[in-house]
């Protein structure tokens, strides 16, 4: 065989093969055929003349996750025996030196359609307690939702769906308690967004707007995306998917015998909770910033980052001008702990990161404690000085021009972030010549 | 009437009227039907609670950029008399007071598709020294690429192309020609990436590329994106489209009796030419800076970018080891001048701005003088200082999250700019502390 | 008078005033003698070119802090009498309006010595339950210490001091007590820096190490100066002094009575417990912050400010590889503390500004309380997000090429930091390039 | 002997000799003495616990330039033969490699004293065509001058000198001709500064301002400060300095025979040409890139740099509204020069880096050609652009803390600037903060 491995990576997301194979007519085909006769399916492939070897070129295989890796395994070792000269980069050996290897993680948007299905329970079926158990209506119902979700894909149109009078009713109770309670509970950001929803998204009380037309408008204020989900993900899971600022969203809405009770998030939680303040430039950013240090992460600190993400992007209050607003998505759905989170029988603390972190909660019931950030930056601004404490092997880095998660393991990756940044110093510095023109 | 006009601001890229609404039930509707009555159209309209007035909404209407310019006026004077508080906030004011006002320019990458269809020249019809003037199949062939180009929207997949047996050759040609001078004549950069071209969007002598393949590579390397386009461009246009990293790119072939000359771009010059670049980061943030420099530009700025778009983009040289290598498109897919460029017959100079800018060039013959970049990081710092000394009124800065030109025009959004230069120096530092750890 | 007042600013650190002056023989000696009959001293004075008025100079003039208020005012009162056009711009305007001016703060390094005698107590005198009280040798030696110090200015050579053999002794004392714990109690940091203090300093059983010495050694490390001072500053004054990375520190030592106590800071305070930490960047950086944030603060916040320096330059604690070390100078200095501080019976906390900078603490006991830091850059990062919420109506900048606090209360001032900022960002760069190479 | 060599640096600024000694009574003192025998001395010692030596110190000595280097050879080998374990790092290999080595640069602001004096001409003596060769008053005066110079420290107070009235005859006659023009001919920033200079170091036709009070004066506004120097220095040595903002410049005033012609720097060349512009933050940011780029740059790239700096610090031009004014000192001391730079018999070309650090020029004549800048931040820009270009192994930064010049070829170093920048990009953000609110 005219080829030899020259780099084997297993990296967190992907295994990939380096190979160079002299530039002899038919070679690429005999090498890739092992990995054919070996069932293993390869997710992408590249080659590049060789930097070393005159005539040569490198050849770099992806190597599909779903493969088996006893097979993979056996094509590496076959390599190996093979090749001239070996250097195997594996980027799980340091990682594996501390007991604990790299859980895989999305390195592309695309790669969320991988785990978006995992739902961790409801969906079709529903749990015995649940309001809508014994109705085979509702039930049928949920199906088509959860239908939905499962034959969707990044970047289509989420279906639109026509909700019944019984659905919307369920929709308008809710919503009409809530929009009275919204100017004096809600902070600034959430009710200077909400009328830009009525406006341009069809809220009110007689319509169930369209996760698609929500989407739409996010993506024009931050480029924050809905994507359909059937029920609820693992934390794992669901926090990858704020680093690509993209938001699993339910679709279907609670059981109309309880309008003001949901075992689990549905539409009326998601659209009147969670999707104002997605519009807003600084919370978007937040939001991302937990999903970032999720990936790759350990379980212990997903456990951290999903509590984190409990008490502020689900249950968090905000200062304004001294008083206490609600910005969690939790409260802005429920009109009994909207009210109640602001009183004084629940506890009050300051937000910090290295406490809150570690925090128990309980699910089922109101908060008996609620964490204050003072605003969305200064949370922001805690969350990362509190991340950078985090004992993680590698330091990613968002593009939101390829939707691509980057690794900056190397110095070339760590050069291209800089330059950005001095791009970005340019930019800032014509920005205030102009500003003091213009003032 | 119970509305004031608040704030009247012709913004270059459209028109926005802002005023505040008593919360009366029909208020909105009421107003909103003068506009209708003046049969005036509003591409966007948003609300919010007003913070001077208790109980008062402000309203922003953004009119069409099609409606009659007289009856928004007549509209504005209207509001203006019933009005008891005016705030006039006219965008063009200060520029006209420099006798010029700025054009319009895309603010999102959607507005693209607004002047898309302004080609210059050719499309459907050819001038009669085009060498498929007498052609009727040639011409009707042409007809076909102009409606794709003529019906497309951004962001929809772009029609896959059945290429004739005779289109076929006439690529095969070229390319054969070609990829024999790459390996000596190209640059660095190029040679990388073309393998990948052939291993992922079907680069070969058999096969013309479809456009939807090459863009969805360039997508996931750079973010750039193709845009189907049935012939030449304004340079305001073409320029305007790198700003939001859009190339517009021809879909048809050259005529095949002359398969070595064509009087316009076409696919061989597109694909063969531009597309390998724009996948290299350094690169397409090069062309972007070029297109965002030209956002709102006046018309001599327009030709003195035009200009470094053609002596860069086009027929650019840089150095490799200190010898010349080609990267403009116009070389990489001409075989005489991609030979001719690098011997001692045309004058080479270094690339400066400042001088490049308003060099004279002809379009019809070979070029008599060439500029040599250092690298592709040299042209684009040398760019930067350049285009800060240019005497724009205001700074943009493009959201690859919202695909949006934001204008750098306020505080609040310098700041916005500010907090993200923060947040990726945390990012650096985080990396440059994982990179010490695995060296 | 061939003048008119054109701006007065009782900025906090001065009171300025800006007139226009016609050109005329003698018209500025004219203005100026009006000064010295009302006996306002001038600190400083400056003229330029006018640029409104043709062939008139603006003179601007400082007047001396310690000149009569009523009597600046007068003159005050008389230019606007005969000015044409007045601007005043009084800095103290709108802070004023929140019922509290701004304190008056050191603007240059040389302003320090205006305070650096303000001390609270000791000195010469000492309390009657002070060890020394009743010595009055020791007494007199402390007065010449006072004198030392009252006689100093910033920039000159501290005097140095010739100890007597009872002074040594008690600082051998002290010394070999310590050394024997430092290699498990200190933190890395200390442990890195002790030795160097030994090899360049004269820092050892026998000796006390002379303040010039160590000065000179931080100035090398860090730029951080000691300046001689006869006791206790207000916490306002010292504080300040750390903006400008200088150090008050006393130079006497302890009476020899009681070598392992002393109610107040001693050289052996000084030198043992904070010297060695100013040589290390990052905590250098740490305290200068504290010292920024205190420039013209409320007295409510200098009082957090202090408490922040208690619990961290004084009795900080930071984690080593999961172990307890200490670093503030009050336990590095203190035989006893520095066990205790380690052992569980006092409690610890993670630092965290907002919590640590309200907690109240013993000043002549152990510390019930340590707060921990993870690291010296984890500290800084805390506190410099913590800062960032203080309601400080400006900001400012140390520039250490002119050792002057700026204001950056203007654009012109903002864009010199953008620009220092960018200049740094292409230093960086390239150091990056070129660190890749050496690789 | 109880040590062992572990590393040798010489590094291009000294050469550092890293040992391991284990903590027994006396090592260190025995292992010093041999450097001692062999007469080498040290210039710097300093000691560390060691990191991976239990009980052992590292020692780190830097051997005085001076030193023969065939001793330090002789001691580095008889550390080699008996250590056990040696680990050789020496800066030069990289670069000796590439045929040449790094030559010697000022780490630090006082190594600037070890080549202050070795001017290259003058001096004490005088070439026969200079206009005081046969004076032998003159030749005697200079020679105080010279002394002065020769005997001058960094730090220190520069002395005064009483001038003569003749001396200060040719100064008025110089200074009264000038200041005719500066309103027309001198560019604003020298406009604006000038004024200070009368107001605050006693320039007036009828005195001779004292270095030390425009050094004071400088320092103030830019941190830069003079140097009393006796006559011409190297190109290398002169803008070394610059790196450090030190200006070395000449004390003595030309002879009285000629007093508008100089053949060399003299006092009025330096006060009324080069002193004011480095009062302005940008220009001296500007001089210092020059000064930082030379250092252990090439002979060639000296060459460049120092023609540079001649046709902009010497002979620049800048546009102001369009109109050209002189801003370089050449210019601005020169009135016969001053006069034609700005009309139309010499050529202007823009100040283009790449080009005009090979241009020739005279020295003895008018110029016939200047390059003329947009500004001094937008030369600044370019030369930066143009140095990232430069072919050096290492990248410096300048810490103005500790007056030293910091190499960045470890990890750590570059963190601390990363860290430096994050910093002032949180002070950036609060500043604009703090705008908003003011404006």
């Amino acid at each position: 065989m005219e080829s030899f491995v020259a780099e084997v990576s297993t990296n967190p997301a992907h295994t990939t093969i380096i190979f160079t194979l002299k530039e002899t007519p038919g070679a690429l085909a005999e090498t890739l055929r092992i990995f054919k006769d070996k069932k293993v399916n390869l997710s992408h492939i590249e080659s590049r003349p060789s930097k070393n070897k005159e005539g040569c070129y490198e050849i770099l295989v992806e190597v599909d996750q779903s493969s088996d890796k006893d097979r993979v395994e056996e094509i590496i070792s076959l390599y190996k025996r093979k090749a001239e000269n070996i250097h195997v980069q594996d980027f799980n050996t340091h990682v594996k030196q501390n007991k604990e290897s790299v859980p895989w993680f999305p390195m592309k948007m695309k790669d969320i359609d991988q785990f978006a299905n995992r739902v961790l329970s409801y969906g079709a079926e529903l749990d015995s307690d649940h309001p809508g158990f014994t109705d085979p209506i509702y039930r049928e119902r949920r199906k088509q939702f959860a239908d939905i979700a499962a034959n969707y894909h990044i970047g289509e149109q989420i279906p639109r769906v026509e909700y019944s009078e019984q659905e919307v009713t369920t929709w308008r109770t809710i919503y009409n308690e809530l929009v009275k309670l919204y100017p004096t509970h809600a902070c600034a950001e959430f009710n200077y967004i909400f009328p830009l929803l009525q406006q341009n998204c069809g809220y009110s009380p007689d319509n169930i707007p369209q996760l698609q037309d929500v989407s739409d408008f996010l993506k024009g204020c931050t480029g924050f995306t809905l994507r359909p989900v059937a029920g609820l993900l693992s934390s794992r899971d669901f926090l990858a998917g704020l680093a690509f600022r993209v938001f699993h969203s339910t679709q279907y809405i609670r059981h109309h015998s309880k309008p003001m009770y949901t075992p689990e998030p549905d539409i009326c939680h998601e659209l009147l909770g969670h999707a104002p303040l997605f519009a807003d430039p600084e919370f978007a950013q937040f939001s991302q910033e937990i999903g970032l240090a999720s990936l790759g992460a350990s379980d212990n600190m997903i456990e951290q980052l999903a509590t984190l993400y409990w008490f502020t992007v689900e249950y968090g209050i905000c200062l304004e001008n001294g008083s206490k607003k609600a910005f969690g998505a939790g409260l802005l759905s429920s009109f009994g702990e909207l009210q109640y989170c602001l009183t004084d029988e629940p506890s009050h603390e300051l937000f910090d990161p290295s406490v809150t972190c570690v925090t128990k909660y309980p699910i089922t019931s109101f908060q008996p404690k609620y964490f204050i950030a003072e605003s969305f930056a200064d949370a922001k601004n805690k969350l990362m000085t509190w991340t950078s404490t985090i004992n993680r092997p590698f330091q990613v880095r968002y593009n939101p021009y390829t939707q691509r998660v980057e690794m900056l393991d190397t110095m070339p990756s760590v050069q291209c972030l800089v330059r950005d940044i001095k791009s970005q110093i340019f930019t800032l510095e014509e920005a205030l010549g102009k500003l003091k023109v213009n003032m």
